[in-house]
């Protein structure tokens, strides 16, 4: 049996159902709520998501998300910039920021090594962090990855690629609970976990 | 502390936590998320988005949503013209239709009466209903308003409204779902199952 509600709320549900967690139901439950809406309200929704690729750059410094060429972290000249904190996401610089416990520069992976998923050293800014540190300022490099499997086994992998140089490589501390997200975690617990970092052996 | 995502997420995120169960946490991982999607994906979401309300009109019989000035049931001409189903939404008559269990018209009410809401009868489609039935050619008025209290009170408010009428007013059967549980069923209705008991043939 074909929907029999209009051409405009079927295609809109259509392409709801594309985001994460959002079954046929909820998106025709969506596309509902969103008829109710001003019309304005959801023209500026639909225009944020059509501005959205355009007017976001990624950093060439630390592959962070920015406004322009460099993000507002890179930008800044009051950063320590002999420290990067290696990060999986834009989403944990926005985490770690927000808990005002570090003040060095970020480097942004773009993921974890994932043999399940197929994610290799290639599809992560792997090399890129390589020649940053050919440059020789950086000291101290925190592995700041979310602490499941895949991400112990990058912290391992990346600890492996930088050990020959005389730089000290610290993880954050353990006040992070085990399969917990950085994304998520509170301000105090990022805070712990900045005082808390150890040296990778 | 402010956010340090590019003002183009940030502006997606403010917009999106408009929509329901969307908090700003969440609102943040999914503008990341379209990010990362193909740029034409988005872009047709916002399209589908701001297109809605142009492309979408009220059944100006029926009050169904639909595509031109009458919805696909108030079209079709093999349609029972003496039964009339009353809903709260668009949704119900998706529903009922999927459903494939009735074959007359609808009235889409557009809510329910709440006194806790603020909902009257001036909010919904009550007056226009009561116009259709003075055309004379309806005999059966199917009352499908969900079975909360809100839904039985509009009920009987629209039983007194036709009563006067040679009309016959039905409602929905009530009693235990198909698939359903008897023993974390609700004792209402419980009750509804015991009342509404049919001889087994």
């Amino acid at each position: 049996m074909q929907s029999i509600l209009p051409r405009a709320v079927r295609e809109l549900s259509n392409e709801l159902t594309r985001l994460p967690g959002i079954g046929p139901k909820s998106a025709r439950r969506l596309a509902i709520h969103l008829l109710r809406q001003p019309r304005q309200v959801v023209g500026r929704l639909g225009d944020a998501m059509k501005n959205l690729h355009a007017n976001v750059q990624v950093c060439s410094w630390c592959y962070n998300l920015a406004d322009d060429e460099l993000c507002v972290v890179c930008k800044d000249e009051m950063r320590e910039k002999s420290r990067i904190c290696i990060v999986e996401s834009p989403l944990d610089v926005e985490a770690i920021e927000r808990s005002g416990s570090y003040n060095g520069l970020y480097h942004v992976l773009g993921g974890v090594l994932s043999p399940v998923e197929g994610i290799t050293e290639d599809q992560l800014t792997m090399s890129e962090l390589v020649q940053r540190m050919q440059k020789g300022i950086v000291t101290e490099v925190i592995v700041a990855l979310n602490p499941t499997l895949e991400g112990e086994a990058t912290a391992r992998h990346i600890s492996q690629l930088l050990g020959q140089r005389e730089i000290e490589i610290t993880r954050l501390g353990r006040g992070l609970p085990t399969g917990g997200d950085i994304e998520f975690a509170d301000a105090i617990t990022l805070s712990a976990a900045f005082e808390g970092r150890k040296e990778m052996s």
